[in-house]
């Protein structure tokens, strides 16, 4: 098989075998069952289990050499003691590809386990391995329909993210967690590759570079199992306008690489070589899986939206405080962004809805709070945005805008004028968000894919890590 | 007057005139009016207009000349062109204080208007000023209750923090947000000093100083007034062990300064001196409107609780995913942290609930999943929790403890457990949350003075600002 056929028997199998099925609808035996049958998964279930019994209607198979037809995923839900004669019926039946989820491998030294099954699988010749110690796979095809192996419920809508990841709780629990902050962050594929005995970040960064329901690819690793072979694919994507890689790596500092002994086994090696190759490798850097995510979140909104990337890290800013302007110049600046000065046209028109006794900055960093009381007695504080949006985004040495956005009950109409202009300009609206009110403003922004933030921080982080992402791509893709 | 005396009759005043009142709810006039009423103000109000006329049962007076009985503080909301004419009525009348909210003097270049101010008021020897550009005082008594003369309708509980700020965005709409975001956090003084032609920060700090309702003064600054005498008090408060000072100052970079001139029309000087200052100072400085206020709560909280301050830095933390503990020992450690060996007897209690084939780290960052995992099968989870706080706590090395904490519908009891073992040893417990339900389990977590962030790069930064305020404390407080 190719290394395209054995992610796809993974990703995309017709027929799984759950071996150790059980009645019980608190165990993972049964609750993997329930998810696939919940999220409508449209091949064959086959549950197995020594003891008969059956749950969903679907009567228990006593092995997998039981089963009528063809089998392409077995997924193992078995103490792993049974796990070796387990392995040996899923040969003999031609399974293509085996999901252990349980854990207690490496990580607790027990590598006789690991060298038996390398001696059944004649070194994953017979058989491929995607564990120990993960949470499996689960592809969505639409909203919460597709293919959910793990026993976590994660429901997911569909986007154009992909995961992979060495925690099982990031594949589990946390992306649960990611529906819940932010509603509108869709997946296409997450992949729980665990301890990567067999299978590992190579497989299926492979796959999805490849494949064009894929944007962006989301990574938390531990280790690197192929430094070189990463390396090559990530210079890969440095090619394609359409893709970018975000990675989390773990144990990147001496007391972090201790940490990763315990959890995955994975030896860090040496913390500061990695640096280097994150640094060749032109993927987007995140620290932590709250960065992780958000990263994502903005780059599959600038995709899925068709927006222009920003490439020179042109900037405008707009606030409607004093003070506020004050200590977010400060911080935009400190973070190194440029606002450009305005040009005559550009400034004049803004210049025109500000009172005659108060003009408007001449850089890109506007306090918008004089025009809008200044219009406000006219009765269209509206006016204002529209006109300097208008102004801003036609301006083509403007890579992107950013807006404080006070949320309260008047703000309605002011998102909606955010809206409409991202989507004629099709340049980045970043919003910074206070407020009573910000939670649904930013459910309505995540909506229309305009990305939001309640940090300064994060909103500037954001920002220049789609510019480094089009810089490296200009570098490196022809015209 | 004493400056003591002149603070008092704008924060704790008997008798206020508001001069612009209006029979128009929506005009800012009547809704200074409508806040005075709505928190219970126990003092005298007298609505004034050169219209007859009245606002909630209370008859407009032409001028103040006309109010029987003595007035402390007038509250201007009038045009600019008659600010002259009512100061001289006010002088007339004996006030002792008047808050002029509206805009439009040095930040638009007319100092003809201040210059004329200046000599009605003899250089505020007759009568003393706060603003102009501000937007007023509140004084909390009880929960919503107390002095509220801003035209901003924040709501506001009791608490042990005093503001005082430059930006009136931050007065009035920001305690709104923030009442929202940190549902238990309390106030009670809040001074908006605008412009600060008369009033300035430096009255306020020492009348706050030697109040002893107020624990922590959060201060926004564009400028600072008189930078020797902000020193000299900022040095008295090293030596109070009850009292902080939490310090954002705008306009530390070149174009930052530029923002501020437009803003209070302050000259921001030479921002590379403020830097030195500020170091100087002692202060703990913040970065962003978001920092500033993360800082007050968890300080707040601090105090109020009565807890330790934790003064060797030396931080135990607590995660239950492996992949979630290497990436935060990552962070910890790049942030600076210190994870403490632990002594034998501490390692040998928290040992005795892990499985046998998996024994805890032996420094302080601790991934409790395994633990959790050996315990659950035997039936009570909690166990591991209540073990390890005990230990630790127990330990006089340790500061703090910081643990994640994944909230979902099981988390009530060990949020309970996190209670309870704060409130035991008085040792600060910080949390980072993370899970669908973060926002039910933060308001409890608020409610019971437990420091909690949704970023790991958040909570760091609070716990090292405690300690920093705890080492400049011991080195100046003689026991």
């Amino acid at each position: 098989m190719s290394s395209k056929e054995v992610v796809e028997a993974f990703l995309h199998p017709k027929s799984v075998a759950i071996i150790g099925a059980s009645t019980n609808p608190k165990k993972g035996g049964s609750r993997i069952i329930q998810n696939l049958i919940d999220h409508k998964f449209q091949g064959k279930i086959h549950p197995v289990n020594r003891k008969s019994g059956s749950v969903f209607n679907l009567e228990f198979k006593k092995t997998v050499l039981e089963i009528e037809g063809e089998v392409d995923l077995a997924v193992l839900y078995v103490p792993n003691r049974f796990i070796p004669g387990v392995l040996e019926e899923c040969i003999q039946k031609g399974v293509k590809g085996v999901i252990v989820q349980a854990a207690g491998f490496e990580e607790v030294g027990d590598f006789g386990l690991i060298d038996q099954i390398k001696e059944i699988t004649d070194n994953y010749k017979k058989i491929r391995i995607l564990g120990p110690n993960c949470m499996g796979i689960t592809r969505v095809d639409s909203d919460n329909t597709g293919f959910f192996s793990g026993f976590n419920s994660a429901m997911a809508l569909r986007g154009n993210i992909a995961v992979i990841s060495q925690s099982g709780m990031l594949n589990g629990g946390y992306l649960t967690y990611l529906g819940v902050k932010y509603p509108g962050i869709g997946f296409r594929y997450n992949a729980s590759i665990g301890n990567k005995s067999d299978l590992s970040e190579i497989e299926f960064l492979e796959y999805f570079i490849s494949d064009d329901t894929v944007n962006i690819i989301a990574i938390y690793l531990e280790s690197f199992k192929y430094p070189r072979k990463f390396l090559e694919l990530a210079n890969k994507v440095k090619k394609m306008s359409d893709k970018t890689i975000i990675l989390l790596k773990g144990g990147i500092t001496l007391q972090g690489s201790k940490a990763t002994m315990s959890h995955t086994g994975s030896i860090a090696g040496d913390f500061r070589l990695t640096k280097g190759l994150i640094k060749q490798s032109g993927v987007i850097q995140a620290h932590s899986f709250n960065e992780l995510f958000q990263l994502t979140r903005t780059f599959s909104m600038i995709y899925t939206a068709g927006l222009k990337m920003p490439v020179e890290g042109n900037f405008a800013f707009l606030t409607t405080s004093g003070g506020a302007g004050t200590v977010s110049t400060d911080l935009l600046t400190h973070y190194g962004l440029k606002f450009p000065e305005l040009g005559d046209e550009q400034f004049n028109k803004i210049a025109e809805v500000f009172p005659p006794w108060m003009k408007p900055n001449k850089f890109s960093l506007l306090d918008l709070w004089p025009a809008m009381e200044h219009q406000a007695s006219k009765g269209d504080r509206g006016l204002v945005y529209r006109v300097t949006l208008e102004a801003l985004l036609g301006d083509p040495k403007i890579d992107a805008i950013g807006s404080m956005v006070f949320c309260a009950s008047h703000t309605v109409k002011f998102v909606n004028t955010l809206i409409e202009h991202q989507k004629k300009y099709k340049k980045p609206i970043f919003c910074w968000l206070l407020g009573p009110d910000y939670h649904e403003v930013s459910q309505k922004l995540d909506k229309n894919n305009i990305p939001n933030f309640l940090n300064l921080e994060n909103l500037v982080l954001n920002f220049k890590s789609l510019v480094q992402n089009s810089k490296s791509k200009k570098l490196h893709i022809k015209n």
